[in-house]
């Protein structure tokens, strides 16, 4: 069987966001999921589309009005282009958003609980990271969420168009000017408002937990502790196997039922069959209710593939409305409709019924646009996954219910030059922020980093799932899926979640008075 | 009185090296001391010279002799000329020296001992950091000394010129980009051995130490410790006193003598004095033997300035010829000079006589070359100072035995901007590698770090001189000087310096101990 092009990339990873549904209220029919991240190539954290023009997803009004309500000011900093040469690089406005009005002050060395931005517009995280609001307070604590260079609106050269015009400009999207713009930005605020003795915590999710903990791992003089949420730093090289993620996955689907996943690992093939007979096409057209005929089974098995993956990272055990409307455990849901269609219904048909879960939950859609590749260039997550966030992918015969693939670097590296002109340094990473032998390197080393997880995250099989140290914890939940502790706090939180936060709030407190506790005798000396 | 412009940075960091002393061997009188780097404008650490035509010292041929021997094998590897943008620059070749000889190889976990290059040609700080090949075959190691880029051989764009043309091209000469060219050498070699088990050691004097400890910050997994000797990392914004250079210069005069320590604080202005004369810098050309009429009586001041604080970093015990010819203890010999001479001997010809213990110990120089400023924009460690290594340096009224002189961060960014188009970014360092608050910092953070002083040291007011934990220790000696602690053995070293060299292998080899018992833990499990 020919290796499709996607199976190594739809990893469409992280709780994407603005996934637009086509639903009847919009005049045209054409509302599409053009916007939806399959990312044939690499895999993907949320937020990409976080800073765009806001989603068309239909919403039940109920959920609107769950959501709580964050208040900020929204300010700028003028960041250096190129924190490491002495170029004359231009600078350009990183955005941030502030609050101040639980902080404590200077005085009293009211921490600051600081954000590190991903993927997105930072308002699309600073509205899904709750955990930060509903706790800053009771810690006296400012809040910042700077947003990450190259999204939202921290555009270098004055718009996106320029930024993203060329290898040569978009060569400063990095992680490690991500990181020193954090340093700088913090080191500058805490300078205006005189509070350079208050202490810094750092957050993240995703891109953003990789970046807390590897800020707390480079600039430990800048930030007393880490909680770094869902942040696989060890999805490198050969750190952690190449199948680890969609075997999670796959394992996410099989335990809810052995039929459903058979039912989709056989689907690959019947979706080939199918396509290859005369009028395939568009039969699968009409069977998966796409607004355009499709030209490639490999777009509608990536469309699939995202949903699964998505639904792996979404799998919370409550109705949420992250990524999309959908329901609580909603891979259960989606099994259900997999293996609860009446007898006779085929392969093909059950799928659409169990997708139908995560595109169309709410049932407003008519039908069904597939990403197109054209804005691939555009896409800043795209980028940074064909430099240095190289993420091997492949897809195991046997415990994956995904068409085998084997990642290929060769040929990654060839999409990337195609696609962007840019040469991936699958090395550099680990080279960079270290990764292998993390215990043994962590354990003599560094400390305050929390790495949460939640083992039906697919992206819980990169991360660092053992306490490394007394101070680098691992908090890892069975039930858990991608970064759901930091997400706002509701009634229908399960126990364990609830727990979880605590420990969180808990560790997080005994960094702090220790930092108090030697401030103080430093003080007395 | 006139600020001299000379007196913020004559500083002439760090055991310079070629300084090329009148003999009467070549045929020309004009043999100069104009490589001798008095950096007007900035502290300077040693080895800037080293890279180039070797000195013309006179030297004593049983000194010669007695230089040990090392042997090493001289390679090339191709490194990314830009490391944290992905923009298309080209590589250059790093040069680096190698010796496997006593290594015991990958299968019994040889450990590899690193020397981090530091602003000079290799060869030079190979010859003189005999600490490393000395301890190195006991400990089974493996030798590598890499040099700096932008020094000796290893150029960007090819040579010297072309790598120096402007502050374009210049703009890649930083330590972050230094530090991530060890790492990906390390780690290339590590691969190229199968060595990817070995423990990595690293080692470094001066900046060479600055960078072995940033090393040891930033790349935790990329080696287990670092012996940092004399190294400033704290001589950045108002960590220290910006007076604690010269402060300390100039008490390791007045420990010697306080008529010495006066005379020479009594000498500035005579020295405008004479100036101001009719004739008077026709007179000083003659009191001092300079073989060109004096211009300037700031050129002078700089020269002696210069002389001093050199004499206080290589204030060793015994007789050495490391940056030129001195006998053992010099500055004591200064003085002895100084204050020895018949009475009716005037200020300045006490100080002439004084500073030939420095520039003429061998009494073959006929005259004296004082510095041009020509080669300014060709220096690299003048360009690093005028853009992250901006080290604040004052000199107090009282203290001093120098002019007092009060660091002005706008007239060195000003001649910054003339002599290189640099923009100095005076609180880089300290956002990117911390320094304030280190003791709080990295006591609950690192490990495996020795930072050993000598008191007499000038830099050692800038370095880490208390424990901070049980594994980051202060090596503190009264009377050593300027990492003399990296230097071969020799039969006249007190027994202070064996003792400390004794504690820094002790430690080491804990370091290794622990190690291998994690490795071995590691493999059982």
């Amino acid at each position: 069987m020919a290796k499709p092009k996607y199976s190594h990339l739809s990893l469409s990873l992280f709780l994407i966001i603005t996934i637009t549904i086509i639903t009847s209220s919009p005049p045209s029919l054409a509302s599409r999921t053009s916007n939806f991240p399959s990312s044939r190539w690499a895999p993907r954290f949320l937020g990409k589309f976080s800073s765009s023009s806001p989603p068309k997803q239909p919403q039940p009004p109920k959920q609107q009005q769950q959501q709580p309500k964050i208040r900020y000011e929204t300010r700028y900093f003028a960041q250096r282009l190129d924190h490491f040469s002495f170029s004359d690089s231009p600078r350009f406005q990183q955005r941030y958003l502030i609050n101040t009005e639980h902080w404590v002050g200077p005085q009293r060395l009211g921490p600051i609980f600081f954000y590190c931005g991903n993927e997105g517009g930072i308002e699309w995280f600073a509205k899904n990271t709750g955990f930060v609001w509903e706790v800053a307070p009771q810690f006296g604590a400012m809040i910042l969420f700077p947003e990450h260079r190259y999204y939202g609106e921290s555009m270098p050269y004055g718009n996106k168009d320029e930024a993203y015009k060329n290898a040569s400009t978009l060569s400063f999207l990095t992680a490690e000017q991500a990181l020193a713009d954090f340093a700088i930005l913090i080191t500058e605020l805490k300078r205006n408002f005189s509070a350079e003795g208050c202490p810094v915590v750092l957050f993240g999710g995703s891109y953003g937990g990789m970046l807390a903990a590897w800020m707390r791992l480079k600039y430990p003089h800048i930030a007393i502790g880490a909680l770094a949420s869902s942040a696989p730093i060890l999805q490198f090289e050969d750190i952690v196997p190449p199948e680890t993620f969609y075997d999670i996955v796959s394992n996410d689907f099989r335990r809810e039922s052995s039929s459903c996943f058979n039912t989709i690992k056989e689907s690959w093939d019947a979706l080939v069959t199918e396509g290859k007979k005369q009028n395939g096409l568009r039969q699968l057209t009409k069977t998966f209710h796409l607004c355009r005929e499709l030209s490639s089974t490999d777009d509608l098995a990536n469309w699939l593939d995202s949903a699964y993956s998505y639904l792996a990272m979404v799998n919370y055990p409550y109705a949420a409305d992250f990524v999309m409307p959908l329901p609580g455990h909603p891979i259960r849901e989606v099994c259900r409709k997999i293996d609860g269609c009446r007898d006779g219904t085929s392969t093909l048909e059950r799928i659409f019924e169990g997708v139908s879960i995560f595109y169309n939950y709410t049932g407003q859609a008519k039908c069904f646009e597939l990403e197109d590749d054209s804005d691939v260039g555009t896409d800043g997550w795209n980028w940074q996954a064909c430099t240095e966030m190289v993420m091997p992918m492949s897809s195991s015969r046997h415990a994956s219910m995904f068409q085998t693939y084997d990642f290929n670097l060769s040929s990654f590296q060839e999409e990337c030059w195609k696609d962007y002109n840019a040469k991936p340094r699958p090395t550099w990473i680990t080279t960079e922020f270290g990764g292998r032998d993390i215990k043994a390197t962590l354990k003599s080393f560094g400390s305050n980093i929390i790495f949460s997880n939640g083992l039906l995250d697919p992206w819980s099989g990169g991360s660092v799932l053992q306490n490394v140290s007394e101070t680098i914890v691992a908090l890892v939940t069975e039930e858990g899926a991608h970064h759901i502790d930091l997400r706002f706090s509701k009634k229908e939180d399960p126990e364990w979640l609830v727990e979880q936060r605590a420990t969180e709030i808990k560790l997080i407190q005994g960094w702090l008075e220790k930092f108090y506790q030697e401030s103080k005798s430093n003080f007395d000396m």
